[in-house]
């Protein structure tokens, strides 16, 4: 019998004893589906970095608010699995509601703090969805590693939180925005978009871009003059209405105080959007790293 | 590519594709510590079935609340070891609270429903961080099959709930109660006794099998006539204060209404009781299979 005290060498001793001569690893890339070139990249990522890429698509009740858009989130099974199979996904998927939910869930996972802010104050009890769901494909498909797309800063902040807590043995790899060559992130909800909507939401990549550059050039300074200039710039447009438009650290999420200066830090400064055009809710941001990282 | 829809045929094909070619199966048995015959029956069920037993032995701060006995409760690392491995143990996991949270927890996992009566109701914020501290073991050692004594049968009932939700890929092993020859149950808490309590709290097991031989014999019928017997055979000891005496379905634990018969019924029934002695709270139970199951 051996005793230790560490989670490591406890991991490696049960490995051990388990004996399994090659492990193979496990990338899981968790998706709603309706695939665009954002996931496309989170595979490629998954590919690169695991053995068996496993593909996730699943739109899960439990994350929308009872007044979201649940029922005409866009699907379409026959495109995404040509769209996997292209990025090199090695195994797909597709759950129905009732496979993952055969009874209504009495168990909630909830993470404190990091989901107040942000998407957690517009979306009430949208988190406890999300890690709800992620731990439960962690715990299906028992991945090494899990790729989530940065669009989601604040998914990204909270998922890394609960593997922490939890001590799941995944290694979540956060992976960069993807954009239109105009400069929209992409997302599934942007076929929601009317042309003039799509054409006027430009101006949270714009925003986003050009008080970056204000900050990186000294013309701006503190966490309020960010929140001023974006507030400003998205209001160029006439149909924008603002949900949120945040500082805050990453990946604690604490909301930088007016007079703080986002460029002498220590930690990574997230300059995050929500912003509705007409019935369109969409999200946008920038990760600063002061110290040039 | 493969594409699948079911969980079970998931995890099917990830183990194939990872071709581990021979399994060990993992067996976990959480503890406190303080490791009594109960326990040795735990690790010797573990060790029957699975190739690997851990013991984890970790007083969880978390799932004591403010006033309850977390600094005092008995700890004896080395008595622990020697039992362990004498029972059949191969690994023994002794986390410090450091270890376990090396920050305090953001993430808590909470199950509904099962947690609100019985010891739910005296402890509140107590099995939020029993299936907290549990998942977090089930994802360091990552067990196949996981052992917990029916004297919590309020704790079987949670983490089998938790298992099922968050789709754990562990079976949980629930095992019988073991007793002193006198009937006592065994408890690590146990030890707080003084030698008047100890003779004291013998009304709990006394009147737990009572009262089932009188249900059994037809001497009485419904859950109100088992929760009076309860009451009156425990009120027999001068210093018993009662915290509860529950009859609930398990494992769904719903209290039954007092008409309602207990062994016309297709679920289980749990007798239930927390009784104070002195300072020391006390637990135990009895299961009835109604259709002599």
């Amino acid at each position: 019998m051996k005793s230790v005290r560490s989670i490591t060498e406890l991991r490696e001793q049960i490995q051990e004893l388990k004996s399994s001569s090659h492990k193979k690893t496990v990338g899981l890339v968790p998706t709603m589906g309706y695939l665009h070139q954002g996931h496309a990249s989170l595979i490629r990522a998954a590919k690169e970095k695991s053995d068996i890429v496993v593909v996730s698509i699943f739109v899960n009740p439990i994350q929308f608010g009872p007044k979201e858009d649940f029922e005409t989130y866009p699907r379409d099974e026959k495109r995404d699995l040509a769209a996997a199979e292209e990025a090199g996904a090695d195994l797909v998927f597709l759950p129905s509601v009732d496979t993952m939910y055969p009874k209504p869930t009495k168990t909630k996972i909830a993470v404190a703090e990091v989901t107040t802010g942000l998407c957690g104050a517009s979306r009430p009890g949208h988190f406890d969805g999300v890690t709800t769901v992620v731990s439960k494909l962690f715990n299906i498909v028992q991945p090494d590693y899990a790729f989530f797309g940065m669009k989601d800063a604040q998914q990204v902040a909270v998922i890394q939180q609960m593997v922490f807590d939890l001590n799941f043995n995944v290694k979540v790899v956060p992976c960069p925005i993807i954009r239109e060559e105009d400069g929209l992130a992409l997302s599934s909800r942007n076929v929601y978009l009317s042309p003039e909507e799509r054409s006027q939401a430009l101006v949270l990549s714009r925003s986003l871009r050009e008080t970056k550059a204000a900050i990186e050039n000294g013309e701006i300074r503190t966490a309020r003059e960010a929140r001023e200039l974006l507030v400003n710039k998205i209001s160029e447009s006439e149909i924008a209405v603002i949900d949120y438009v945040e500082v805050a650290s990453f990946p604690e999420l604490l909301t930088l105080e007016d007079g703080q200066p986002i460029m002498e830090r220590e930690e990574p400064v997230l300059m995050a959007l929500a912003v509705k055009f007409g019935r369109t809710r969409l999200i946008d941001n920038c990760l600063l790293s002061p110290k040039g990282e």
